[in-house]
């Protein structure tokens, strides 16, 4: 592990580490925020799951979150959003391959290679950060669009494993929507019925936890009604009662700036739990 | 003038503008923040000057400052850095041309087509906001880098036309770092009494409105010791009874993440003149 950035940020320091894969067999970069409390002990963190073109910057230079995280003394752990080099499968367009990895295990060639992203950020990140950083094992996650229905992937088929979920303008229902019905075809292949294990729609009908999922939408958001659609998440989980506070946002797009003007929101969600 | 981008946030708006500026002869591009308060009429502005190799943009996404503003009720004006368009005047590096006016009224060809860079953010551009949008005359003025030296200049020179004034890692002395040499010598020719009036340490000495200078300097900035040598702004106040507030920051470095940290104390500083 290589630390590439580090810069003192909100009383704590906000750094950029480059490691070996083992599990998407390439080098990847995560940004990981310590806040001042890191220095007496570990403390929990929050993994954030970035969108469709991101890599591990964009939450960390655009969100404003270290001065949340530093006051509720929580680590931020930001991995980029699919496996990245040269010897990488890739895609023309924005929304398959390089910065679009879906939070996948692909099972279809080229992509099985490398885009395991699933096992990455579940299992093989908290694993590397947990043993190389003042990091308990009291996890939350929460992510963007692409990185939201991940988060609410992660969490929803890992009972116990986080103590709190929630979402930004996330994708509902891969499934049921472009993005990931082109996604899903690629790496998961036609057999509609292996894509149920990742669209959070399908799991809150057999998960055996009832965590509240916390999701913020905007209204004005160029994606509402083609690629994101709450309502569908809101029946799954009328249905499963499933408990679900979904606050939809007048005016709000599908940008940082929303992101920004709710953060601190979510953070406190976040602190209430792992603090508990 | 042409919105070319809007977004809800923080209760507010976060758009940029395009107009033609008849200062610059050229097309120019300006972020605005329109807190919440700007709905039921006229609120005081804060400009916001940026550093070498930016845009209108890097202020308006990276420091969060929008949380801030709104709380405060200011509006955050932020323009680009320099004329802009294929027929303005460049040149190699980053310190120099596109992206690198600082804030001088240039008066050596080819500079001088376009570069008039001080008489646009102190006249011309307030006049435009104030004109249009729910702005009123109580100013305040800041920048990073480059634009610290900028904010220094422009409220040194106009006693009475800012009711404040701070500055993150400016360049105090640019009269006598690199960064500065090279540019007044292009800009402005080689006769550095003509560079005086554009140099902060100079100006403390004869402006007439004892206006107090507030700076954060980050003590781990790598810039610190060749480009911005604070020492010099704290002598030339000494000498010239100016007030001046500067707090050197242990660990902090040049990058955004340094303003991110700060930035709330500054619009704090800058609301309490706005409002008084």
């Amino acid at each position: 592990m290589q630390k590439i950035e580090s810069h003192a940020c909100c009383g704590g320091t906000q750094e950029v580490w480059s490691h070996r894969s083992h599990t998407l067999d390439c080098d990847m970069k995560f940004g990981l925020f310590l806040p001042p409390q890191a220095q007496d002990g570990p403390v929990p963190a929050l993994y954030w799951l970035s969108g469709l073109t991101c890599t591990e910057q964009n939450f960390v230079t655009k969100a404003g979150v270290q001065r949340y995280a530093a006051e509720h003394g929580i680590v931020i752990v930001a991995p980029d959003t699919s496996p990245r080099g040269d010897d990488v499968a890739d895609a023309d367009g924005y929304d398959l391959g390089k910065g679009a990895g879906f939070y996948v295990n692909a099972t279809q060639s080229p992509w099985s290679a490398h885009y395991r992203m699933y096992d990455y950020v579940v299992d093989e990140l908290p694993a590397l950060v947990e043993a190389h950083f003042p990091i308990t094992s009291a996890r939350a996650i929460s992510g963007h669009s692409m990185g939201g229905h991940g988060a609410l992937v992660a969490a929803l088929r890992n009972p116990g494993r986080y103590r709190s979920v929630s979402a930004f303008s996330p994708i509902v229902a891969p499934s049921q929507v472009p993005w990931g019905e082109k996604a899903f075809s690629a790496y998961l292949g036609d057999d509609r019925g292996a894509w149920k294990q990742y669209d959070a729609t399908s799991l809150v009908k057999s998960t055996t936890e009832k965590l509240p999922l916390l999701v913020d939408q905007g209204e004005a958001d160029e994606f509402l009604a083609t690629q994101l659609k709450p309502q569908l998440l809101v029946d799954a989980c009328a249905a499963a009662g499933h408990p679900l506070d979904l606050r939809m946002r007048p005016g709000y797009d599908h940008s940082y700036y929303f992101i920004a003007s709710f953060v601190g929101e979510h953070i406190a969600h976040h602190a209430r739990a792992l603090r508990a």
